[in-house]
């Protein structure tokens, strides 16, 4: 690694603290050197707080250390629009920051290139595109949304070596070892909501919550065209139900989503397709409510559907040691799909299951 | 590692270039050590040939070394009868080796123990039990069959993400990567005997030779309990057809089993049992014809049918990273199973595959 990408990286392990809180911003690190030497550090901590930059420079006259001929690293493009803070590309104009090394662009149409320019324009020289690939995978949530409007989704499901996800009578308890729980409720704590359909409240009743690792709650989205669940799960009446949201679709019981609403649980209405949810324009409702990520949790159903409206980004097969010899298929009623050409398949252990990791 | 476990493991290596020639026979190594130097290095080639320990005093003598006094090292507990060569522990005695290092006892009833008993009688000093395990699992087809006279069984598939190995079409040349099938391809040169059903005949006409790496065919055997298949797939018809076995029931059309006959093909009756054949009475024909070792390659009956009858010691299983959707499921019929507290489970790449590794 030249040092330019290993003070970029550090960059991205500064922004890793914002995990979970800044969406659907990006996770934003930055690094001020001076002479050789790291003389400031900041990052973005939660949405609408001060951006990584900001909070680097402000570190710095705060510590009575002059910035004025260093270089700034970032690993996005700093900003040059007012949002819910001034344009960082001002702030370091203003500070007498000489030169800037950034890791990618911000592909967000108001920034997009104008942030570079605006630096270069004061005199500023401006390196971009170190540790590109992995800056711009750092930020795929942030990528995603703030280009197509759309949630960055992942389908995770845990299932046997066989292929399935539960047996005859639904139950899937039984499946995945702790380590790949973990892991499970750690991606909850990052992703801004789960998802799961209809059947999977049905038959297992699941909080979502993240009790396994230290980390906020997700948002939780359920598929209800018909709005046919009761009200009793705990996803309707527990203490996070305001932060539940229904998805239905026109043919939904009128009634229902008012005693949902009145408990604080979110209804949503799609458009309907073939008796089911449009889950596009489903995805861009949600896009709208600034939830940029989505982890969707089951059932077979809802993996196809995601699948079948080639709307998933990414796949978390956690795979156990375990025959079930018949029950419900992972994947049933998917088309036929060969990964080999996926942009990335990899594995990873998770106590005695495997971890297969495919991004489309 | 100690200095006799690193010899030990110099023995395994050597014995491993007896790999699919010496079969019902161990696979075993020796080394001849004097002076903290290795004078002289043998193993069994092939069925009926010199033993390792032989070997090694023969290539001594030939070469003018004297091993009087010498250590010899030996993976398996050296034999103590008369076999297709005279005992190999007379041969050391005769010699005037003073001290044996052995990896694990042999526990073929005509040796268990007496090997290391007749050793110590004369005045040699024995030690036994050096990377023990090791040199179990390195032998684990001899130590299956020697002691119940029942090949060592292992259950291959090559399935999809959702644990189909074949479309709705039964059409499998699909799904596993070249890595994998070379690895498939090596265990078959390794393994005494290939085993398939008879839906994997009617629907791939599978030749189940070796080519995608160096090493010899293997015997071909078929589980066809009606003899129902007809006579012109590659299995009754190639050059290799005098070393493809059927297994049929007492149910079968005693004509076609002379035709087959007349080919060179062997037939074999094993009892019925619901209809099928009975797994465990033609496990033990195989087993009689010093077939020591089967690699089961399908298709789901046959497995199912070897994991509910609790044949199987091992299961290798290639995973693609693909999505069938809909098709044949791998276990289809297997009772519910939890590997988590197998002997050994293992992960391995293949190309983009997983290979899953289970020891029961």
């Amino acid at each position: 690694m030249t040092n330019d990408e290993l003070l970029i990286w550090r960059c991205i392990d500064l922004a890793r603290n914002g995990k979970g809180q800044v969406s659907p911003n990006p996770l934003v690190g930055c690094v001020i050197v001076k002479n050789g030497k790291i003389i400031s550090e900041g990052y973005h901590k939660k949405y609408g707080a001060l951006h990584a930059e900001a909070d680097a420079i402000e570190k710095a006259v705060k510590n009575g250390i002059n910035v004025k001929g260093a270089t700034l690293y970032v690993n996005l493009e700093p900003c040059s629009h007012y949002g819910k803070t001034p344009p960082c590309s001002d702030r370091i104009i203003e500070a007498g920051i000489k030169k800037v090394v950034i890791g990618c662009k911000d592909p967000y149409k108001l920034v997009n290139g104008k942030g570079i320019a605006r630096l270069r324009k004061h005199g500023i020289k401006v390196v971009a595109g170190v540790l590109e690939y992995e800056c711009r995978e750092f930020n795929k949530f942030f990528m995603k949304h703030s280009t197509s409007g759309l949630p960055y989704i992942t389908l995770k499901a845990a299932q046997t070596l066989d292929g399935k996800i539960a047996d005859e009578k639904f139950k899937s308890k039984w499946i995945s070892s702790k380590e790949s729980r973990a892991i499970v409720h750690r991606l909850r704590s990052e992703y801004d909501a789960v998802l799961v359909g209809k059947n999977t409240v049905k038959y297992d009743n699941p909080k979502l919550t993240v009790r396994l690792v230290k980390g906020r709650d997700p948002y939780r989205i359920v598929l209800d065209s018909k709005l046919s669940l009761g009200l009793d799960y705990d996803l309707f009446s527990d203490k996070l139900k305001s932060k539940t949201i229904v998805i239905t679709s026109t043919k939904a019981d009128k009634k229902k989503a008012k005693i949902l609403e009145s408990r604080g649980v979110m209804v949503i209405c799609a458009k309907a397709a073939i008796g089911k949810i449009d889950l596009k324009d489903a995805m861009k409702k949600i896009g709208k409510l600034n939830i940029a990520s989505i982890l969707v949790e089951g059932g077979a159903k809802t993996f196809s559907g995601f699948l079948n409206q080639e709307l998933a980004d990414e796949l978390i097969l956690f795979t156990a040691p375990k025959i079930m010899g018949s029950g419900v298929n992972t994947f049933e009623g998917s088309g036929k799909r060969d990964f080999n050409n996926a942009k990335e398949v990899y594995y990873q252990f998770a106590g005695n299951d495997i971890l297969t990791n495919i991004k489309f």
